[in-house]
């Protein structure tokens, strides 16, 4: 039989180091690393599997990572597996769970007490509806008018902590005493998920746009662990995935004409995506994949020719 | 080229008369089908791509859903889909959405006012704690206190409705304003999953065991939408999944031994599965498995020697 | 904030001793760990999770293991998680890669030389075409005509291996040399599984209707590996889902007849559900479930009163 | 109870048409659409059920769909699904079947007799290995020497068959039997996929760097089976998906300082990515990302500063 070389498992040590140790998140839940399997190294030694023998030499890690990353060779990223212990309001918890690939073991209130503690907004926190984002924020309310909002929430959440208790001291079954906890109860899980996956929660819920309660979550998760964990694909994650900037196929021939046309050409190119539509009074009427083009080339220094 | 039979897009007739359709659940909430796709007959015609050309005349479409279904062909089974629109209880979604092999759009309390409707609890439908099973409940409340817990609860949804509309007017953001509602009200989501899946569904979530609530929709799937939709693989599931017992290797060894053996060996087999230990008083110790077995075997009209 | 306990990264002993050692299998084909992230003590912390704090003492792990398996709670399992360096015909890996739930890097065929490897079948290995199961196998051919088939899958490899190799020297594309490489051609993958998924695996594979090839992986797999990883939950295995007995809706009122009814009832129970049909010379007509039933029952010790 | 809008069966008159109708693929193969479920429109409606009542006029279809794919809003795509009959070579399965949210019914060959065809490749078919790519080809074998490939796979593929024909007239079981069937036999399987996996499936396998086979599916799959039954995810399929180019946070940097920043600037930039390292003659270092960087500007029209 052939010869093979000798294998250990897994470790990272700056990873063992925070083992078991929470990360405070919002007023009062937490993350911790419970477990996880593979390195970096293990994403390399997957791909290489394909590679045969005697390449060894062709790649540094750090490229063939980047490499893999970018090329959408999720496979080897798949070889990787984290388990977090994470305590979490509910409400946060079902954006959460909307991540199917993943394992899970959630504290149960069928059979124990519910836990005591509700997520608290302070009266600095509250946040506005945002104006142009029908599902963000924008914005804190007024420190008055917030402590108003923060008393209340004080009270409300005292109303159904006390009905709650009352119902499981009367005997009512844990399975239905619970059925009017707020949003805001805390719950707590066992969480597992591979890398790849996780690299796309930390790619939907790192995003601005993410609720802030989760945006927390999915912050402590990169910066703290992952970056410890895995730190070669936690830089190539930032840079291919979380910084980068996609440009459609009609957003890529207006930017060509852009840089490189003239400018009828690009008056026509621009106008066939029905970008340039206009009012009666001349001026544009609101698209949203113009403004959306207009944000990314701004980022390159470049201001659209019909806004100028 | 070879030559191919005519296709037909699958339909039921049955599931036709009520596609759209809500059956209610609980006190407001519902399901109705919105879409399907193919019927007992897809089942049997993805099993017979296995088969070849020619053996169609072999199994006739009930005897072959039987024999898939009893010998983990699952498959097949998943070559049919259903999508749903439910209106449901957070806190019975909490349970739902961890069948993770399914699609799911919810009503989303970020983007739109959350819908109005909690499920409140009357006067004789509050249970008590099961004594015997740490997750379950067992009995009702008296009448008269039973109406003080309702009226309770009322209060309490207009408590939560009172601030929920406060922070709403203040201008709080949706995302956040929602974070205290409690869990009894009600959200609604597209639900589309395969028949294999459904059938995992149905018989973790129709069994005995389950939450009253979530049971409530298990049953309106099986007996009101599946039992039209797929009627063969219906009645398979419930011989099969639902009202079949399975015996454990040990359970097999004492069954045996108490229809066909002698009292000695029974003593024996019995004795090293560790179901007979006894107290200092003679009396047996309690032992789960053993209980579940005098359970099973009760089934049989069978008493256990032990009990006798 | 809270008291955490200390956590370890998760080791087992037993399974540290072996890991990367390959355990042969078939000819020329091998398994081995490469890695794996928790143990049976996993799977109880997860379940506890749920339990909250003081209940510890409740159930010890195995019972608790037990408990878990046979009542489908699935959840704790998957926090067990192991990968396998594999070496597998392609024609046994067609039938692997079937089981979705699992994480894989094979070994390309694109990017390198095929493996110069095929599966040999010896003169004493030839199986004959089951009479009673389309697709099973059952006895050997002679040895005189086994050294015949031998030898011709000899001089069919090296044709097949020569044709491969005179491509490749011509410069034709790896990915398209390797378009005629038999399925006896070995190929190689890391496989990475949670544990629940490992038992599914399992279950179906070390099956005795599982193909000879695949269940020697299988074995393997349960019998060296599992084992020792996990040696509460392979224990629990083998008893509730692997030599476990299950009996449909039917079988268990037709079986209550058999050990505590009387023979008319017992008559009339059988005869609703199809299987005691006669011809005319008033034989029963062949029925495939009875006679899976009387199988079972003859595990009871019992003979099926209409065969008496 | 509230009022619901009637619903109806999703049907696509356009991919109606085309149901069941085999498009011809490689030498033997084929895909025909077997049903359906779904259609643009259920993309809409299961992306409004989270707006709430009211907001239909807000956006019109094409663009609430455009929207949703460039933001990865991915789960109202999961509510169209397609079940495909397709006839395929054993290679390009095996690099099909990695796409593991599908459900998949295949031809069997432990039930049958494998199916008698093979994909035979023409005298000018014959593709040399790429210089510049591990896994891809380029060019194509000269007819003479095509022709000598072509004859000799001829042969072998009667070899194949007769050896294959002679274990199963000697009664060999035909899971055995099987056992060196060549990869270019022919497969068949009922696949069953949802729009939004269906997309990343055509994503990779309609690329370029695809395999010539399994490219020439995705292509017929995408341009005359999703263009008729999804017309409008299909287009946006191809400018966000398809057509797009995604610049990496480095790359961003790097186009912003050759299109508005300074030389000194730029090079400072580029240099700091590694890109620009040399070799003592003054010639660049090799560096694949700097050379995908400068494929990608070409598009915009531009030349790298430190080519020209």
């Amino acid at each position: 039989m052939e010869q093979f070389e000798k294998l250990n498992k897994s470790t990272s040590e700056e990873l063992d180091k925070i083992l078991g140790i929470p990360f405070k998140v919002l007023d009062k839940g937490f993350i911790r690393v419970v477990d996880y399997m593979g390195t970096d190294s293990s994403i390399v030694q997957a791909a290489r599997v394909s590679y045969g023998v005697g390449t060894k030499q062709v790649s540094e890690d750090e490229k063939l990572i980047r490499y893999l990353l970018r090329n959408m060779h999720t496979s080897p990223f798949e070889m990787c597996e984290i388990k977090l212990h994470i305590k979490v309001p509910m409400d946060a918890w079902r954006q959460w769970i909307r991540h199917r690939t993943a394992n899970v073991n959630e504290y149960s209130t069928r059979y124990s007490i519910a836990i005591d503690d509700s997520q608290q907004t302070l009266p600095g926190e509250w946040r506005f509806q945002a104006a142009d984002n029908k599902q963000g924020s924008s914005g804190f309310v007024q420190e008055e008018e917030g402590k108003l909002l923060t008393k209340q929430e004080e009270e409300f959440h005292k109303h159904a902590r006390d009905i709650y208790n009352s119902r499981i001291e009367n005997g009512i079954a844990r399975e239905q005493a619970r059925k009017d906890l707020p949003l805001s109860t805390y719950t707590e899980a066992y969480w597992k998920i591979d890398l790849q996956n996780l690299l796309r929660f930390l790619k939907l819920r790192m995003d601005p746009h993410a609720q802030y309660e989760i945006r927390r979550y999915a912050e402590v998760i990169g910066e703290e662990i992952l970056s410890k964990w895995c730190p070669l694909t936690w830089k190539a994650f930032k840079d291919y995935m979380f910084n980068s900037t996609s440009f459609s196929g009609i957003e890529m021939d207006v930017l060509k004409q852009i840089v490189s046309g003239t400018p009828e050409d690009l008056e026509k190119t621009a106008d066939e995506s029905g970008w340039l539509k206009k009012r009666k009074d001349g001026t544009l009427v609101r698209n949203r994949e113009r403004l959306e083009f207009e944000e990314k080339i701004s980022k390159l220094g470049i201001t659209a020719p019909w806004n100028k």
